[in-house]
């Protein structure tokens, strides 16, 4: 026979009294956010929301960890153009491989979507998704974000791992949904954020499943795009992978907005986010001209309709973990 | 204070004693399931796995509940063909739609694939989500099969929700990896299995998003094919929805033939399971012949490689809950 006690008791250290977003400073934000989880989390209150209900969508990049000088998955392809290099000697003059191995972001930027239309497809299609997995797992083991001079990995807003671990604790079922790639995200988002694989969503390219001598089965990452987890494409992503609306979503960009429009179509209560980037000291300001995550029709939109549109500069107390 | 006690005792209804698979007659796969699941839990054994990486797949059709006369969703295309009929006169004359309104399954079946490819998209496209889900839901609840006269949902295999729990209740995570439509099953597999709506891996067409009038944001279902999850592509849709390997798979046709192999492919322990169809009393005998859940090559290899084939007739005490 085994007996198990457990006490709960009003000690100094008691729940109610524990601050679950300690880097969140005290603003409309954090109040915004705190008040819809105490509304859809009380039984026999109007907006209550059934566990299994409560579906929260991140977006990755400039939501949930940093995205410039440019998205970190495009610094890995282009560590990967670096490492193929030795066997394209005529990559040194042809653009935007050039630019590539010049590590130069402004020439590269300037050539636009046909430059990362080459680049991805070269770097990401042609192995099994388990060569490619290595490859990220080796690189995002080893690379070092230029600015920061630190792992990609410690890039990450300490005010949303703990808003993830916040929303977990009241019932929340979390979900990344992003415009990177679903194969390149699944490599560290569950040891980064405590997501699993299946709750990632994120563009694909087409996959082929092949049975190799010795009839070991394999999948090929083939050259084609087969989705796209962005702007529009994120309610169908949402859609097809979750098969539910979320009652909670958070973005950052013009890429977030139709996420942000389908979640707040639906009934009851509902909440809206958007990270904007006013702290070029701590991390980067940017939000309407950029390149990379910009925010200008979703900011508009966001005020419109009172969403929620987060200060990173006055609203958090912390952005990175390894600030002192 | 709240005082909470837990007491945990050897009880005659202690948890050791009670049999977790109670519809399953004592025989090769009971042994084989229950051997597997404490092999792979035992901590520090040899083949203990972490939870999270206790992923089951299990096929729909034949698999978790009947798949005859056709698959269910065919019944439910035909159904919806009846209710469009009035306003297309020309049907009656015209296959597939007259086999569908004289309800000659023989007929329908003698035209093969393509009656199927007009009916489905007719049925299933050219609305949105919204409105497709709402069809499914109200025939769901009132259609009744054929043979049995009773709802669809009461075809349900008891042996497998008995395995299914089973399975959730040693730390595995079900899903569904099936050819049907994933907006399909969605509407009624929580209910059914306890599986929630993003563990539904399926086939599924292109939705598009779209502002309506007053800015009302839909998801439409297109015409187009997207994504078959059927024989190859189920590894394919495990990879793209899971992101993991399953290391349990359960299915019952040719086309759960690769997902078997995928799951045989992992290192550590395996579980690769086939429902064979033998009992034309309860329910239904066939398996090499048959148009719908063909079993003749998978079930070649899984004798070839030692993989669990359950025979319905000597291996389940009960197929149905309804049965006596």
């Amino acid at each position: 026979v085994v007996w198990l006690v457990l006490v709960f008791g009003s000690s100094p250290l008691g729940r109610a009294e524990r601050d679950p977003l300690p880097s969140w400073n005290e603003g409309p934000s954090k109040t915004s956010i705190m008040d819809f989880v105490a509304r859809v989390t009380q039984e026999g209150g109007p907006d209550y929301v059934a566990p299994i209900d409560r579906i929260a969508t991140f977006d990755h990049d400039g939501t949930l960890w940093a995205e410039q000088p440019m998205y970190f998955q495009i610094m890995f392809a282009m560590d990967r153009v670096k490492a193929m290099a030795p066997k394209h000697p005529d990559w040194k003059n042809n653009q935007p491989f050039k630019a590539v191995l010049d590590r130069d972001i402004k020439a590269l930027a300037a050539l636009g979507e046909t430059g990362f239309l080459k680049i991805i497809p070269l770097t990401h299609t042609g192995m099994t998704t388990f060569e490619f997995s290595k490859f990220v797992v080796d690189w995002i083991a080893t690379a070092r974000h230029p600015r920061f001079d630190r792992p990609y990995t410690e890039l990450v807003y300490q005010p949303m791992l703990e808003l993830l671990a916040y929303l977990r604790a009241n019932g929340f079922k979390t979900f990344i949904v992003s415009g990177g790639g679903v194969e390149f995200m699944r490599v560290f988002t569950e040891r980064l954020y405590g997501i699993p694989p299946e709750q990632i969503v994120g563009s694909s390219g087409v996959v082929r499943y092949q049975l190799r001598s010795g009839a070991k089965p394999v999948l090929i990452k083939d050259g084609k795009i087969e989705f796209v987890d962005d702007g529009p494409g994120k309610p169908v992503g949402i859609n097809r992978f979750i098969g539910r609306r979320p009652i909670f979503a958070f973005g950052n960009s013009d890429g977030d907005q139709q996420m942000l429009e389908w979640t707040a179509a639906g009934t009851g209560a509902r909440f809206m986010g958007l990270v904007h980037h006013t702290d070029a000291e701590r991390e980067w300001a940017y939000d309407r001209k950029s390149f990379f995550g910009r925010l200008d029709k979703a900011w508009d939109e966001a005020v419109k309709r009172g969403w929620t549109v987060t200060n990173m500069k006055t609203e958090w107390k912390k952005v990175f973990a390894f600030e002192p």
